[in-house]
């Protein structure tokens, strides 16, 4: 279904829609024929919500694909995540909350050591500590070329989000790392026609960069990946008339959501606390909210089951203050899994519940994979659940007489 | 799946296909956690049936949108409702058994007064009643334009259907109808320039119904809406080789019906006994019979659950009757939701059942909402029922070697 056509069925409506996102939310069992993280969580308000919800698995990519955060999100938010491909670069530059631009190519940029003769010996420059990291993008910054205006934006030890801004810059271009040591730097190349310019502008600035940094060992010059331009989307508010909001404590989320148009609120503190009191404090204010638990995924990723647990469970303790705050349509879900047991982002389906006054509940307490499995909304693409919240807060017009 | 590429499989048999449609019949409990129209109607037969079936949740357009009547039945009978756009006008005119042809633009006309000024004063004429109604569409048959023919065709009280017929004509015409009083009614504008005459033909026919009907008041001009051609189908007999007739009382599903290429037979009376009377009456003549039960979904808009109900039960009740014929494939659907609760037609998917000799069944002797959410045939699109029921009537052969 095309946004086009959800974009004319739009009606107004004073209803709110909330998006809960655990991330990586969905999990395996510790050894086959265990229950999963979620399933072990003891979370008597999900248990109970579940039963006034339809349940279900969302695929958020495609069978057996695992996403990345960002197609994980925009999937959730509703968008196709094939077509709309977020380079790793962009997912950088929106990692460390850097508002990209049309005009904006970012790039995944890495301190890198090299000989005396150009050679790479360390792709990664000792993981040099972020302090040294953050003078040596300052330095950087001083460099200038004809067509472009650069950003240098430390991320953490080596590694850097690089963006250069410019009318008709293309992302078109090829990677400087050559993955291996002991070769130079590879030139950035022009993979169009189109993108000769943007390539030059590139190479002029590493040449530049290196003599910037040639006193600076071992970080005496650097590579570049993933170039990108952030995919243009059309957001919430142009397509659907929502006012939309995203609490989310880590950068590339609060990205991807800016993405989608969505306002992003101010967090005070970092706990998943916090982010509750923001959402309350911005009740009024919205008529969508998008609220992101990012440590069930790190728990996730740790491999630490015990820990992913915990994290439901505190979700659960607070989610009566969300229910208070009485929205109309509650969606409870994550952007993939991220099972403990693979301390890894997964392609398995994730559970997903919507809540709704009319929606057709299941009258099964319990909230879990295979309380989902069974659920009345099915195996479903993630993209789907955004129109049926849409459907169910009264805001989608008939189709047709 | 393209329909091309299902027409290429097809076999003759000998087989018969009954599509049993009552319309809107999914629904929504009372309260929360209580049952469906459809769970609490006693209905020993089709429960019985349900045993001996595969069920499944059947998504008419797609997730969270509320069908029209029209692009619910293109669905259920196989084609795709976004693709197949059938306008407001077009449905007017199936809606009174107009026969729209390929040369035929159809609108929404409604008799409305206009002051001295030729300002609005009532978009809808008071409500003139129907005999009135008809006498002035008999008065408007008179006007002449170069270029086309024109159908005046009441619908009820100050709405009824027009039709300009002509080689040529397009239907991507601008609506008269400003939506409120106190302004004139607005010109028709070509929205391309091919339709630049079409625009000419309506405004001059507009022009001469206004003096024609200058001393009618309150009825003393008309306002036109929704100007649409009827999409262009290939039908049953060519798809798929069928013959097949379509059984409903009221004209708007005879219109689809008629699109899809079926023979509508003629009912002897207006109640659901009737339309299975006729059924058995043109038994040996067709191999499809799409039978259409309006009640269930007037039931639902008027938002009386108890006559919902007890709908189902005279259409179990009528059941035998139909078994009695031995068809070899059986669905029984609806082409929406129409909730008691909701007053109207719904996004939510709909509950189906498909019998054959070689289904494979579930095994539960329950019809309804949950139990087909736990059917095999999952939540699917409604379009994707048809290909199962030419397969299981041993009309599509093997795919490929």
């Amino acid at each position: 279904m095309e946004l086009d056509f959800l974009k004319r069925l739009i009606v107004p409506a004073e209803s709110k829609i909330v998006l809960l996102i655990m991330d990586g939310l969905g999990g395996l069992p510790r050894e086959a024929g265990g229950k999963t993280e979620l399933e072990t969580a003891h979370k008597p308000h999900l248990d109970a919500l579940a039963a006034r919800s339809a349940l279900g698995l969302t695929v958020p990519v495609g069978p057996g694909i695992t996403p990345g955060s960002g197609p994980g999100h925009l999937a959730i938010f509703g968008y196709d995540p094939i077509e709309n491909e977020i380079g790793r670069g962009a997912m950088e530059a929106l990692g460390v909350d850097f508002e990209l631009g049309p005009d904006d190519v970012a790039a995944r940029g890495n301190f890198c050591s090299l000989d005396a003769q150009g050679r790479i010996t360390d792709r990664r420059a000792g993981r040099i500590p972020s302090e040294i990291s953050q003078a040596l993008a300052q330095s950087l910054r001083s460099i200038q070329v004809e067509g472009a205006q650069f950003f240098i934006e430390p991320v953490k030890e080596h590694r850097f989000a690089f963006i250069m801004r410019g009318a008709g810059l293309s992302d078109a271009l090829s990677e400087t790392d050559p993955q291996k040591v002991g070769t130079p730097p590879l030139p950035v190349v022009a993979l169009q026609p189109a993108a000769e310019r943007s390539a030059s502008i590139a190479n002029q600035f590493i040449a530049q960069a290196r003599q910037v940094l040639a006193g600076e060992h071992p970080a005496n010059s650097i590579l570049l990946r993933g170039f990108s331009k952030l995919p243009e989307l059309p957001g919430y508010q142009e397509l659907y008339g929502l006012r939309a909001a995203a609490i989310a404590t880590n950068g590339m989320y609060r990205g991807v959501a800016r993405m989608a148009g969505m306002q992003v609120l101010p967090v005070q503190g970092t706990s998943i606390a916090d982010e509750f009191t923001t959402l309350e404090q911005h009740w009024n204010d919205y008529d969508f909210f998008y609220l992101h638990v990012k440590q069930t995924d790190t728990a996730g990723e740790l491999g630490d089951f015990d820990l992913k647990v915990r994290v439901i469970e505190e979700v659960d303790g607070l989610l009566p203050r969300l229910l208070a705050l009485d929205p109309d349509v509650l969606v409870v879900s994550g952007d993939h899994s991220s099972p403990a047991v693979l301390k890894a982002h997964s392609w398995h389906p994730v559970p997903t519940l919507l809540y709704a006054r009319h929606v057709r509940s299941e009258g099964v307490a319990e909230y879990g994979e295979r309380a989902c499995a069974r659920g009345s909304l099915g195996v479903l693409p993630a993209k789907d659940i955004l129109p049926m919240a849409l459907a169910h807060a009264q805001r989608l017009a008939k189709y047709g007489a």
